[in-house]
């Protein structure tokens, strides 16, 4: 089984480098990862999506446009503090300066999942346990 | 070997639904396909793009974006007058009359590939014949 990974930081520099933070181009690079995903997936491929997605609207957009049978939504759950103190490329610490303003979590909302098909939750996992996070995913496609 | 066609029409329902056929929107149009064909080609496909891409700089581009060595620009070289008498969506038809007034060829420009690593005449062929096609390009890969 082949498998993709769409991430978002990558992709920011080439199918969506003409995309800024702000809201509307926030839901448009979502919708455009969406699409992309959907295509693979119709090519055979098993797509991981890693991208903050912040707004619900987006994800649940996201959901629709890849199919709903064909879709789990993972929220990797972990408090802002910790976001804050791991915080790998520094991001946080220029947000906090007024440096990044739309910094999701600081400066513009991040709207949690309520409904995820796969919570990972940052307490009972070691952060980057990929082993881990694909358990739980089977577990969901088999419950 | 696992394929997959990147239809315009189909995109244009999809990834690329925001754009028109202005000159800046048909080089996003074909910006963003090279950008997936680049990302499925990644994942292990053999990627087929259909579009129309009308102008040189942009087909230049799209081998850039997807990497030089792994592209093979196709020209299937049909004359604007024999394109006229097939008209399957009679669009040209429309374009006769003012009411496309972007057609590639009529009101806008197609530009004809000078260096197509394959080129695919129209009356050396039949129209759809898509194993001569593959074997144009198979020749061409090996050549």
């Amino acid at each position: 089984m082949r498998c993709f990974v769409l991430d978002g930081d990558v992709l920011r520099q080439g199918l969506n480098r003409d995309l800024g933070f702000s809201p509307a181009d926030r839901a448009e690079n979502m919708r455009r990862v969406a699409e992309v995903a959907r295509l693979m997936s119709q090519a055979g491929l098993v797509v991981l999506v890693a991208l903050i997605s912040p707004y619900r609207k987006e994800r649940a957009q996201a959901r629709a446009i890849v199919s709903p049978e064909n879709f789990l939504e993972v929220f990797v759950d972990t408090p802002l503090t910790i976001c804050e103190s791991r915080d790998p490329k520094g991001l946080y610490q220029l947000a906090r300066k007024g440096k990044l303003p739309q910094m999701s979590g600081i400066g513009d909302p991040y709207e949690p999942p309520e409904n995820a098909d796969v919570v990972w939750r940052y307490d009972e996992h070691q952060a980057g346990d990929c082993s881990a996070l694909l358990a739980l995913v089977l577990q969901r496609l088999q419950g």
